[in-house]
């Protein structure tokens, strides 16, 4: 196996059955009249297919899976009806960018998409888009696993050259937990702290928090609306499974998140053009609302939003579930000192290794279920370190202990110097980033 | 039946049954818990009973009657639960403001209130109230009959003093009518042209569109999402009949006609005052709304806001339904010319007289079901003349064209002189008024 690429070996991870394409070329395009008012029942939507029994849960509060290698993207992308990104398209990426893929790209980590290959066509024709991203400020403590949509945005920032917006989800949070909207909206303005230590632009960046932006954008608000008459009760309760006891502020939510695909919800960004695609990375779990958003666009004449989706980061236990900052010893968070990080890895990290050394020497560890593994291919830059160490861990030259160290030894120094740049982040900065203002957009 | 005055005259029309008072004094108080959720079904509504067959249908989009009389508005208190508008009210208003009660008041049309004592005795303290009224913008023609709930408005806010906040639902008008969100907003724009003709202080008035207002004021979104927080899709389905098949933006609506009814919405004009009541004049169709508001309020630690109702402004083919914008023939615009108003007056007005001259001088004529009377209890201003127009016409010394005469010869000089000021507002009246600034406020 050591002829394998680190391609060829993350490729594996997301290899993609011909039911996918032929599900694909099933597909017939649909037409809308733009400005109607929704048929109940008319909206078909982008997924494939309903969950069966045993399937993977997915969605945007639960992600749960009964193997211990993790959620089956393929199957996902089969039933959420997206494309997989293969090699064709990563090395498209490269092409158009002059630059090498981002390692999340390269291991498959953001491996599936939609209509990516859109977003290059009208690129190499000098005509942009806009990236947007966002988050769920729930609490001040951020982990890790958060960090992934933000350091492959702030790549995709840096090698498209355009502007991004960031979308705090703070009404939400308080639609959905037992906060205030006063602890809702200070944990906005402190996980934008640590959004912002990423190291995004501020001549290309807009942090909005929604409970300041709604209140502060009338564009915004229109989008809002015109989401709203366009989609059913119905049509959230089978996308996201509401209830009738469910409050009308979860119901019509899904518009708020929606409308910052449209370009016109930021006029002091895009001026009057209504026509500036949009590209959202983010993970497989809020796809729910784009399959939405992107049903709703043409009928209000906007183009669809193009997507891009990345993978779960697995808690420390095991790949059963995402990390969740809710449970405390699943979870790295940005905050935790080097020794925290050490005692964590070392007594929480679920092992792909042998029960004793000399069986483990003799079989092998097993990386696919292992967490430490998992997490390196997340954050070890180097291909061919990381190979190696996979090649030694299955072989059994390498011990658990001996893969913590070296997972412990890399998230160290990047936390650290995460706590660094998140120090040098005044409020100053953050009102910056939270103004709305021009952006640097060709 | 001449030693009547003119207010027994009208208490027939208001007339209260004991049921009232007994239901009434079934209620019992409910104890909400600030900051709570809703539990569903827990939502005790002030509405004592559920329609019957044979009710009259009274709900924000439906007003009928089975009954040439119009609407039973004794029956609608019981079946609302809210309180007569009597003699002791009227009374105890014309002493606290020292000034002549308005005809409305004296003749039954605003008939129905909740808190008004509340109001009063708080008044009485020197604490003072806001009031808050509104208009759905559905076209750029308003009728004599939208000007009932602005004519009294003007005349609360003269003779109490206070600031008033006028909302203009042009989100409502997008998402349940085939317009455009720009065509909803010019007509927020050109009915509050004809609002502000009634003569409002713009030093103590605030108008909004919701469409500008929620994109300009972070504190109103505030109190929208609190009460969406707090009002479950099942609340709504009860309380508006809507349904599954419904877009979710109607769904979530309430909660925008609710906010006003919270000072803190308007931090302009109140600071960051919580506790400032509202009394909103309405017409009794609206009352669902705030129904479903006080409920919320003490939940999210508010006052909850007093109502007076008013009747309905009966079409001129007669008390069935109410005047309606979309039926030309049916309607008086504040458009007509006096050749329009004398034509539409002679040809639709539903008359109570008799068949023949001959008839009608022996038996007379019926006011109680005939339109130009009903009108002239809305318009004239003497209630000696009224009474005499009314006794002639019963006793059949006045005649139907003759009655007729007289409306046409009340509603032209108003509607002229509305025309002439409506002329003064110029765009730059409309901006000062549409502008969130502070307030004349004690």
């Amino acid at each position: 196996m050591s002829d394998l690429s680190p391609m060829d070996l993350y490729e594996k991870l997301t290899a993609q059955g011909d039911t996918v394409r032929s599900l694909k070329a099933q597909k017939s395009p649909k037409d809308y009249k733009a400005g109607c008012p929704p048929v109940d029942g008319e909206m078909v939507l982008d997924n494939g297919a309903a969950p069966e029994d045993g399937d993977d849960q997915v969605d945007p509060w639960n992600v749960s899976s009964s193997s211990a290698k993790g959620v089956d993207y393929d199957k996902l992308i089969v039933r959420f009806g997206s494309s997989k990104i293969d090699q064709e398209l990563v090395d498209r990426i490269a092409r158009v960018t002059g630059k090498t893929p981002h390692c999340f790209l390269r291991r498959g980590i953001f491996f599936s998409h939609r209509d990516m290959h859109q977003i290059l066509d009208a690129f190499e024709k000098q005509k942009s888009f806009y990236l947007y991203t966002g988050r769920g400020p729930s609490s001040e403590a951020m982990h890790v696993g958060h960090l992934i949509p933000f350091i492959f945005t702030k790549w995709l920032q840096d090698v498209f050259d355009v502007p991004l917006v960031i979308q705090m989800t703070d009404d939400e949070k308080y639609l959905w937990k037992d906060l205030s909207l006063d602890e809702c909206h200070r944990y906005a303005v402190e996980n934008a702290k640590d959004i912002i230590a990423c190291g995004f632009d501020v001549n290309k960046t807009f942090i909005f928090s929604d409970l300041d932006y709604m209140g502060a954008s009338p564009a915004f608000y229109r989008n809002v609306v015109k989401v709203q008459k366009h989609v059913t009760f119905n049509q959230v309760k089978g996308i996201f499974g509401f209830t009738d006891s469910d409050c009308i502020g979860k119901i019509s939510f899904p518009a708020i998140q929606a409308a910052p695909s449209f370009s016109s919800s930021f006029p002091q960004i895009f001026g009057d053009r209504t026509d500036v695609q949009c590209l959202i990375p983010c993970a497989i779990d809020q796809d729910p609302y784009f399959r939405m958003t992107r049903d709703v666009a043409p009928r209000i004449g906007y183009p669809k939003p193009a997507l891009l989706h990345s993978t779960f980061f697995p808690a420390l236990q095991g790949a059963q579930t995402k990390m969740s900052a809710s449970d405390a010893n699943s979870t790295i968070f940005l905050t935790d000192t080097p020794k925290q990080i050490k005692n964590k890895i070392n007594k929480h990290a679920f092992s792909g290794g042998k029960d004793t050394i000399e069986e483990h020497r003799k079989f092998g560890g097993n990386p696919d279920v292992d967490v430490s593994f998992m997490y390196l291919t997340f954050f070890m830059e180097d291909d061919e370190r990381l190979e190696k160490i996979r090649q030694d861990y299955s072989g059994g030259a390498l011990l658990t202990g001996e893969l913590k160290k070296c997972l412990i030894e890399t998230l160290q120094p990047m936390i650290a110097a995460h706590q660094e740049r998140r120090k040098l982040v005044t409020e100053e900065v953050v009102r910056q980033f939270m103004t709305p203002r021009k952006l640097h957009f060709n």
